[in-house]
């Protein structure tokens, strides 16, 4: 299959400079501000956006490792295979994250719980529509247990 | 910013093979059923998926036409910003589902509420976890009446 070739669509901006101590999900960086920098040049595209409470971010770990197929999340000591993870090391080193979009200035998105790296390449974003989940009777796997523990904990240095 | 190029890790399968008279979101797509096909030298790292009940797959709008900043969204007969909408000519067409995982065979992974493509380029797989989302206080914007309309919707050829 051929390459596919993406331009980012701005940078995201956060309190975060290093991938050591970071959140380790969306719900670790309850509160955190941080802000979304489109290009001015996509500014129409902003529209109706401030009319949704969250967005989801999709961005570039632009900092990550070469990818690895099994690799030991934060949130557990047992090696995992990197899709049943959100780890940063991944064939295609694409993240999602869902934002709560507090005020809009121009093409700068200022919005909360960020667990992003500053300068980060964003690709691209969504107004978050939970109903469009549509998810009944989910099972979280080795996760069930440890989604709690996600508020709580920061990242050790071993996705640098 | 530098352009970032990704290679596909897959496709997808779906009953879909035109744009027109597809679901316009997951909600439509239930029950629906299509398969996942990973590229073989991935299959380490499907490890661990059978625990998760849903997944969100992330993938290329491979037949989406040049983008556009302003669009006519499904739901919608007023011209919204294209990112308060999940309209396929983004300025990285990037789409991002959840879908129920019914059965992992081998590189193949059988999934349900499809509202995709056939033939669509993989680019991630990632556990759908709902507590990641921290989302409190949701608000829809010009989506908030409209989503209960999109489990019944059907595409149209606008964006073939």
């Amino acid at each position: 299959m051929d390459a596919i070739t993406y331009k980012p669509i701005g940078v995201i901006r956060t309190p975060f400079t290093d991938v050591e101590n970071m959140p380790v999900q969306p719900s670790g960086g309850t509160g955190i501000a941080g802000r979304v920098e489109l290009n001015l040049e996509l500014a129409d595209g902003l529209k109706d956006v401030e009319g949704f409470s969250h967005l989801m971010l999709i961005y570039h770990f632009h900092l990550s490792k070469p990818y690895s197929l099994l690799v030991k999340p934060f949130l557990d000591d047992t090696v995992r295979g990197v899709f049943a993870t959100r780890a940063p090391m991944r064939p295609n080193p694409i993240g999602v994250s869902v934002v709560k979009l507090t005020k809009i200035e121009g093409c700068i998105l200022h919005v909360e719980n960020v667990d992003i790296l500053d300068g980060t390449p964003l690709l691209d974003i969504k107004p978050y529509v939970s109903d469009f989940n549509n998810v009944q009777d989910e099972r979280s796997g080795w996760l069930t247990e440890r989604t709690k523990k996600a508020r709580m904990h920061r990242s050790d240095g071993r996705f640098r």
